[in-house]
């Protein structure tokens, strides 16, 4: 992984926010982290290619919806909760509702 | 334009309606239409193509997010707040509010 740059708060955007929640394994991605633990990304399970996993969770780190801690040779992943619901207030939990009521991104999941 | 499809509420997704907001000429087409009125093609400045316009007017109907209407050789569009609002409660509120705060898609206005 290349060092990892999260946007500030005056530099997140609507429309980079709004695009990487346009996606259902991204949209999973958010959801498993909604409970506030940080993960590795070893835990995260989703139906795509590693590649395309890095991918997801690259574009939701650009957009400043969540934040990548790099230890050794292990990734972790927050989600940037607090910092999102100053900068877009509401937004996020509009999606997570939406989200669960109709089952968006339930095919990402955490191992065991 | 060809025969106008609007997908019923139980035909919107949250991955279509967030990636028709996640452009600023769309977002800015959602902010002149939150008035609730109804509007003709040709009442719709935004700087791009004709075209161009009608593509992102297309993406709006297709998501659920807009009903486009015509009459003769002329096409009007309107917010389908309710639909939104029913189908997923305070995302159009929370992405009007931020659009407003950081100015997304004030470059898309009416005609005189």
């Amino acid at each position: 992984m290349r060092t990892a740059r999260h946007p500030e708060l005056d530099e997140m955007t609507l429309v980079l926010v709004m695009a990487a929640l346009s996606d259902p394994i991204r949209v999973g991605l958010v959801r498993v982290l909604a409970d506030g633990e940080e993960r590795g990304w070893g835990q995260l399970r989703a139906p795509v290619a590693k590649s395309t996993l890095s991918h997801h969770l690259r574009v939701l780190r650009d957009a400043g919806i969540t934040r990548t801690r790099q230890e050794g040779t292990r990734c972790y992943v927050t989600l940037r909760r607090e910092d999102l619901d100053e900068r877009f207030p509401g937004l996020l939990d509009v999606v997570l509702t939406a989200a669960h009521a109709d089952n968006i991104g339930n095919r990402v999941t955490l191992a065991d």
